[in-house]
């Protein structure tokens, strides 16, 4: 088992292998092809940034077997996708913004894979070549517009709305991690990946056959069900999956100035 | 008027100007600090990129008056977000392959809009700052499983569905451009900016405050109506933007080994 971070030294950014207490600095375009110069750090003492960077963030509805359907909402037979931009990545630590636009925010705790290898047209046997390993993710979600949109598309895109992190863990078995998310303390959803209706090997081989997943992007493998799970501002999340850590962000308020108009009507030519 | 194109030379990526039937060179980061070192090529002898390399496409669904609705679909009161991966892009020439996992792909003709600075929370008066310039998009579709999915994520998302180019226009007026696609020849959709619902200022400003936009990041406006656009292997796709130019694109077979099994009940832990 190995724990990688990304952080920020001096005006660079840099990968590091998590050795005890220390961080051994990484070299090199992408794991695998690391390598360590002897060079440390301490880790209380790095402000650590989302552990990857990815190009895209590809996620799956509905793919605990104890989620609650909404009414209408139909079991999938094939993976559910949608996408996040990496725009709104941030790390451990950092805030989830409130913005305007929503009236609304949940959040979602989530198993994330990250790849570590270019993966097109992967077989299911070989998935696990690709995977560099696993972090914690936050699926934050304008709850409101997911559903008077339909699609997905606004309500899962907004800024600070994917933190990701601490780190990556690789060398560990995922298909038996418990995952538990807690608001200001108190615990809001239990749930365990060995009850993922698509599995790691399923997702990561079907995502292969229809985009090209490069190293460093990652797929969010869904959220357990649970109650309750409403964001308010000065609202602490955390997220715990076992053999990896624990995800923190707070929701702040909107600080900059809101530049858009009250919904114009000129822009709406057809009524409902 | 000016036309950006971005092309390989050598081992390098470079962006260029269009004068006549010259490209002159040019360096820098990103558009506008680009500089002009005095090299020219023949733009009949480049191989032409796609003309920018976005982070993120953000699309709007239903966006022409004319857009004929599928029963049950509403009329949008506000823009209908949904993204596609930039691993899903494509040059002018360059071959949509047809995916064994879809029965029938589409195409939409749609203007792109290029975003040239860093956008966040714009206003709409202020959108044309951060306009680059504009390009042609076909909006390649799955469109058996966009249906059968609902989300839109999957039936987007798919490698080679994002023709885009061949070039950037800037310094025109993007509100009265007409929109013409032909398949083998024969013209199949029509349309003019003119008729958008939710028009270029204000989606910028709109999505600005939703996600921050990275220069080389497009905006897809959405597709004219227009019947009969199901694209099949061996077919020919042109979109013609005025003042813009051409953009074509063949389908073609895929003749990759398709690793994935035939759907496997086994990942089905829920029936419908």
């Amino acid at each position: 088992m190995e724990r990688y971070v990304r952080f920020k030294y001096g005006n660079n950014t840099r990968f590091g292998l998590v050795e005890g207490e220390k961080v051994a600095e990484l070299i090199g375009e992408e794991f695998p092809n690391f390598k360590k110069p002897g060079i440390t750090h301490e880790l209380s003492l790095l402000k650590l940034l989302a552990p990857c960077n990815p190009t895209k963030a590809v996620c799956v509805g509905l793919n605990y077997k104890d989620t609650i359907l909404e009414p209408g909402a139909k079991w999938p037979v094939e993976p559910l996708l949608f996408l996040k931009p990496f725009t709104s990545l941030i790390a451990n630590g950092e805030n989830i913004v409130k913005w305007p636009m929503t009236d609304h925010l949940n959040f979602e705790a989530e198993l994330a894979i990250v790849i570590g290898k270019e993966a097109h047209f992967v077989p299911e046997k070989e998935v696990y070549q690709y995977i560099w390993g696993y972090t914690i993710a936050n699926d934050v979600t304008a709850k409101d517009l997911q559903k008077s949109d339909g699609l997905w598309g606004r309500s899962k895109s907004f800024d600070t709305c994917l933190p990701l992190g601490p780190w990556i863990v690789s060398g560990i078995d995922p298909q038996n991690l418990t995952i538990t998310s807690y608001l200001n303390g108190e615990q809001k959803q239990e749930g365990n990946t060995c009850d993922l209706i698509f599995g790691i090997e399923y997702l990561v081989s079907f995502i292969s056959h229809i985009t090209t997943l490069l190293p460093g992007d990652i797929i969010l493998t869904g959220t357990p069900g649970g109650y309750g799970k409403t964001l308010n501002v000065g609202d602490k999340v955390e997220i715990e999956i076992s053999e990896i850590g624990k995800l923190t962000n707070q929701c702040v308020e909107c600080k900059e100035g809101w530049s858009m108009p009250p919904r114009n009507k000129e822009h709406i030519m057809y009524s409902l």
